[in-house]
């Protein structure tokens, strides 16, 4: 017995209190996109914008941009914008660099502020760039720090007083499973070390209250949920008790005290500037800022219940439609336990995806054998997962998958 | 007696074997923009290009444009294409980051390739950002690492069997002195030495040939002469004889050795992919291209000719129509040691400045009282020179700088 219907979706769209948020997003007409938890749509707003700035602002304004377009801001104002949506003060947040750069800025600050202890804890099963930068770091300093790896549910047993900082990903890349930051950061906390949080999975789908929780440092990207276009500047958030305690090694002129006196010595900002080293990309930062600025209009609260409600109806939808097919769910079954994309394992997973693809469902794949789907609350819709669900239980009815076209790799997927 | 009057210089545009690649930019109506040594301006198919990469590949394709648009490839396309400029072979280069993370990348490679050695030479006038970098990387390793400051003529002086690295920069921010590359880095390995070269004032206005003179590494920025785009990534050259032997410590995923495979541990590429780390703001990428074929299309030694064409009128106007105002030249006075700027010092330097931009002609000033005017030579005429000296050597006369609005300083200048 079924008892979900495609009526039943349409009448949670209808009802959806957030639903006028999709108008904003430029979506290819009959494509159902579930990958933003990889690379978020086009807000309409991305392109008016980036086009103003590379006509009006670099064409037109030229250098003085600098100061008549707020170039010289960008990095704190956009900055600020997020710092609204992830529980910081408006002078704890900039934008700039990668995340994985960003990973290397706060892990070195962290370690300069317990130069006495030497274990760093991190997932083992976490994004790699966040694992590679820290082994990165711990081998150019070469003196004795260890990286103690842990999974959940053992992860707060691997804290202890030798441990200098824990560096986790709040919503798992691959399962979606969130971990609780304010319990962790506790424990952290307990043992005298230092909390940093990697915000890609989370600004954007999460409420996210750094500073309730008592996080030191957290990093983050801006073009999964926050809609900030291909390969945008990440972010860093720095709490303001250790602006002015400990640098980051990344000493480049923006982030020196008096940048425009051209010193010959460095001299760190005391403030968040700290954390920037060089010029940014200002068309990507143009861009972004229209993503940036939905984001942050919506309603952290129901953004956060339309998550839950589309990943729960997605699960019941694959268990009452797919059971016979042999995939297993790898994300957290609660709501409250799961990020903005749902995965599934299956061993034919890659052609499974390419024959969605092929008929304009978009999803994506993590080797092994990961189907992520990612349920973007601006712009996807009940219906879309209804559909979703429907043609996966199609494609797997009639072996759609199970064609040589379908298992033919791309470089990047 | 003055030998140079404005039909001349119209003489020579009419003449000039490159006056036609003015026409592929964007220049304001009755601007003459002498800052292209700091923003270049903005070619026409930057714009067509970048709404392309914005509306198409992110907006209609999404993810799929990782393949089909070649993100996956752009750092190492436009690096190619950069490569063909600076005398690299095109699996020698990649775009990405910013210069100053690219100093830092490359100087931590180059001390780990002589781990007895201790000593950098680096020129203390140098754009600061270089040193800085430098001074953040030693401080960070904290193993006796010494930066030893020296300036022209003295450079060679400084160059002994201690010294592990020499990083200097070509064109001189400032001044726009060239550094005889060839000899220098000859001297640099007669010592047992790495040579790194920033070549920031370098590309796209002199000839640079990094493997003819055995350059290890050199790094760059595209937003000036290659006219990229405000903030467009940087550029990164390791030759080859050096990929695999030392390894760059922001060790993010684009620089694994199988960034999809993801892997726990970090591996690195033993090609120039591991030189990157994060993943790169496309929509900057895209602007940069425009760039990148108008400065690789157009011939270099015609380049060079114009450049040096260019700054020797604008000096023999300024000695015949401004010599008693109080300038003094702190570039060469030959061409050929000269990069695509002219500087010269005056006290009231800033104002006489914001005097040339109220009335249409952009220099730009560097503290305490240098004057740049850039000869940006695809898009700079021999009238623009004329006009412009024209108008200083009025400002001069007028004393229209001596105004409190002119002395008013701006966040960035």
């Amino acid at each position: 017995m079924s008892s979900l219907t495609k009526a039943y979706c349409q009448s949670l769209d209808d009802r959806d209190p957030i639903a006028a948020q999709r108008d904003a997003f430029e979506i290819p007409e009959g494509l159902i996109y579930l990958d933003g938890h990889s690379l978020g749509a086009m807000p309409k707003a991305a392109l008016q914008r980036i086009t103003q700035a590379t006509s009006v602002e670099w064409g037109r304004d030229l250098i003085g941009s600098w100061n008549s377009a707020g170039w010289f801001q960008k990095p704190y104002s956009l900055g600020a914008r997020l710092a609204s949506m992830i529980g910081a003060a408006d002078d704890e947040v900039v934008v700039t660099d990668t995340t994985a750069i960003n990973i290397f800025k706060v892990a070195a600050a962290a370690l300069a502020l317990r130069p006495d202890r030497k274990v760093i804890v991190m997932e083992g099963s976490n994004f790699p760039t966040d694992n590679y930068i820290v082994q990165g770091l711990v081998g150019l300093l070469d003196r004795g720090y260890e990286i103690r790896f842990a999974e959940k549910p053992d992860l707060l047993d691997a804290l202890d007083e030798t441990v200098v900082a824990a560096i986790l990903t709040q919503v798992h890349y691959k399962t979606s499973h969130v971990l609780d930051m304010a319990a962790i950061t506790r424990r952290i906390h307990d043992v005298g070390a230092l909390a940093i949080w990697d915000l890609c999975h989370s600004a954007g789908v999460l409420p996210v209250d750094l500073n309730a929780v008592g996080a030191d440092y957290a990093v983050g990207c801006t073009y999964k949920y926050l809609n900030g276009g291909p390969g945008s500047p990440a972010f860093i958030f720095a709490a303001k008790r250790h602006h002015g305690q400990s640098i980051q090694p990344l000493t480049g002129w923006w982030g020196h005290a008096a940048p425009f006196a051209f010193d010959r010595d460095y001299r760190p900002a005391e403030t968040i500037s700290q954390m920037l080293t060089g010029t940014q990309p200002m068309l990507s930062m143009a861009a972004m800022e229209a993503g940036l600025e939905l984001a942050a209009g919506a309603d952290a609260l129901l953004v956060r219940a339309k998550v839950c409600a589309l990943g729960d109806l997605f699960i019941q939808l694959m268990d009452e439609r797919c059971a016979e097919f042999g995939f297993t769910l790898i994300s957290p079954r609660l709501g409250v336990e799961r990020g903005g994309h749902v995965a599934f394992d299956h061993p034919e997973g890659y052609p499974i995806l390419r024959a969605l693809a092929q008929r304009s469902v978009i999803g994506d794949f993590r080797a092994p054998e990961t189907m992520r789907f990612g349920l973007a609350p601006l712009y996807i819709r009940y219906v879309d997962v209804w559909d979703a669900v429907a043609l996966i239980a199609e494609i797997m009815r009639t072996r759609a998958w199970d064609h040589p076209d379908m298992k033919r790799r791309e470089a990047v997927t």
